[in-house]
């Protein structure tokens, strides 16, 4: 039976944006006859200390009286007190921020943060017209996409490219570009950015939050791999706070995706609609994670862990991915990583590519090579600007052996298409 | 700051319903000077059998290698691998249903899971016209009323009153009053049903669900209070199976509530939107309460609790309150309580009731107790029929000394309103 979908329901069973390449690489991976370097994946990696960590503090939940008050009860929507607790100390230590419980909210994952967010601020306004969320910096997080219920709201800015070397940039927010009035609802970036690894310079946030405060927006600031938790940064950066400010991280990167949880920090005004809306679909966020998580974040531990194991565990293999590019690349092809400031990709430009990012993957992968094709990441860049097809993201989950054979085919491919685009073709 | 909401953030941060005068309760409540008699809640008890049992499948689990695959790893949005077989097995055993793994969903709660429906199935149709989500039978769970992105498509119908004694009664759908077309998008319904314990008879789902086929509908069946588990059901009853039906369980009445845990059952093409707005909104359910869920659905052991302790403990509170009602409430008053087939509250209508529920609310406040007005349970019910404002929900979570001290003061005041209507006002 097909049943009578509305047209919401239409536009949430598609698959857009990276969902769509997603079950060509699932289907690619399930074929066992070939043994794939699976670069393509954004699920972390299970990193011995952090997994023990949890369990620790999962065997000492399970011990307490506490655990019945956990699991066998309903409980507010806002979360879990002794988490929202945790989290309003810790950003009071470490950043000297003057949080009260009432400046947290914790959510169902922090897709279900941007979901909650785009839609209480992106849409039809109560005057009839539409507010977009604007994304000041495109390429962004693909997953922005399926959070909008209507996802001709989100609108996103070609950014600046800064060439930090021959091989080698960086985007920058184009505040030429940028006009801020009533038609935007919110500003909304990743910081380290995800797919680039970006990390947008502080005073460019502050001037974004500042233009925004003036036309009484609130900016979201995607936290997901900034400090401090999991702390997926490579260069030193500021979190920056305000009071249009909404501080959003997940505790996704630091170990524990499975359990969905986000964590919302602003003024309580900005949190009340997103905390309605939470409670009206989903009630509360599940509590054993956020049990286990006010453990690990009020005892320290976690940003420890963070700075020591998860950080270096990326940071390296970013510089081994570097160092196998520099070698295996040909210099006479303008291809350009972005610069690693964070987060769990790699990035890379290959600019006057003769096929588009998807025919390259295709020839990637008849190397035994499973990444994503770039054009996914540009959610609400309207413009047919011809970088949106010249980029790859490359994961860094794998091990450093596979990365590095990895990148040796992806320069076999590459200096072969730009050499002999017709023959790359042909090999599809 | 004071952030602008679109149209939907303005909808979604109100309080409807029952959320409104919950407000009212968790202040009242929180009057330290009062010790009250809370009849309001639908937190359920925490059973010690059921908490041992939830806490050893825990411990289990933190002590097997799996423990790091459920937390430290995303899922698929369909669920947790051994939780969807567990479910398809049991339903199979238990019911001869035919279901595969593909027939199984899992959603982060069983609001969340109502509040996918809802949008997919209510809204505008791709055609430009509204579809409505029918509840056939009025009272029903308030909440339905804020799973709808637009409540405005919940449309209820006045039920039949079955009069089964002097002082006893249940409801059913009117099947005159049912008109189906393709106004309709999808039907919903609770059986047993939260307010009112009714379970409707399984003719009448029969009837419901083949009207819904002619005319390509689906229809929720919210067996939240259910067989197998939580089996809160007092009197015997078939679950309904049909192409059409969406089968919707929870475990939040299985001792689960903090976990968010709803399961969907339905043919694949039925659930594939469903999975594809999960994904979009939330990415997947958080895995713990699922792996735990498991176990004890696995084992069978979730089952077998909840026949052997979770349905005696509420079926005895029930008849405890009944007695007390018999005993109690003055017999010339047209009281009547609704047949107590299931769930984990009791409803009673007053008839002719001098003043409104709320009024009556207000007035029982005065002696201590806490109970809940009925008209917050009509949602999506348009007339301005007066049995709305002549019921009250009474919560068997107090223990059963509580229920029995709360149903002589509500006797009290009931005797006090129907005798001096102007007297109880007074007393406000």
């Amino acid at each position: 039976m097909k049943p009578p979908l509305t047209q919401l329901g239409h536009r949430m069973s598609r698959l857009t944006g990276v969902r769509a390449i997603m079950k060509d690489i699932i289907e690619t991976l399930s074929d066992a006859e070939v043994e794939w370097i699976n670069l393509s994946a954004g699920n972390p990696v299970i990193l011995p200390e952090v997994e023990q960590m949890w369990r620790q503090y999962g065997r000492e939940l399970l011990e307490e009286p506490q655990f019945g008050e956990v699991v066998c009860r309903y409980g507010s929507s806002q979360g879990y007190e002794p988490l929202i607790e945790a989290i309003a100390d810790t950003f009071n230590t470490l950043y000297g921020w003057n949080l009260t419980r009432r400046h947290v909210l914790i959510t169902p994952g922090s897709q279900s943060l941007y979901f909650f967010a785009a839609n209480c601020f992106g849409g039809v306004s109560p005057a009839g017209h539409s507010q977009s969320i604007l994304l000041p910096l495109s390429p962004d997080y693909t997953g922005y996409n399926g959070a909008c219920l209507d996802p001709s709201v989100l609108q996103a800015l070609q950014p600046n490219i800064d060439r930090l070397g021959p091989h080698r940039f960086k985007y920058c927010p184009d505040f030429d570009r940028l006009q801020v009035d009533d038609t935007i609802g919110a500003i909304l970036f990743s910081r380290p950015c995800n797919p680039s690894g970006n990390v947008i310079a502080t005073a460019d946030v502050e001037r974004l939050a500042l233009v925004a405060a003036q036309h009484n927006i609130p900016v979201l600031v995607d936290s997901a791999y900034a400090p401090p938790f999991p702390n997926l940064a490579f260069t030193d950066m500021d979190l920056v706070w305000g009071d249009n400010i909404i501080h959003c991280l997940s505790l996704s990167k630091a170990g524990l995706p499975g359990e969905r949880i986000g964590i919302a920090i602003a003024q309580p005004e900005l949190l009340h609609p997103l905390e309605c809306f939470l409670a009206n679909a989903a009630i509360h966020s599940s509590r054993f994670g956020q049990a286990i998580a006010a453990k690990a974040i009020a005892s320290g531990e976690l940003a420890q862990l963070s700075k020591t194991v998860i950080q270096p565990h990326y940071r390296h293999k970013f510089e081994r991915l570097e160092a196998a590019f520099d070698r295996d690349m040909p210099d006479d092809i303008p291809w350009a990583l972005h610069a690693g400031e964070g987060a769990i990709f790699a990035w890379l430009w290959l600019e006057d590519l003769p096929v588009s990012d998807v025919e390259l993957y295709e020839a990637i992968k008849q190397e035994g090579v499973i990444l994503v094709p770039g054009q996914s990441f540009f959610p609400g860049l309207q413009e047919d600007w011809v970088h949106k097809r010249q980029c790859l993201r490359i994961s860094l989950t794998a091990t450093v052996e596979e990365i590095e054979r990895g990148v040796t085919a992806i320069a076999k491919v590459v200096e072969r298409t730009y050499n002999k685009p017709a023959f790359a073709m042909a090999a599809k």
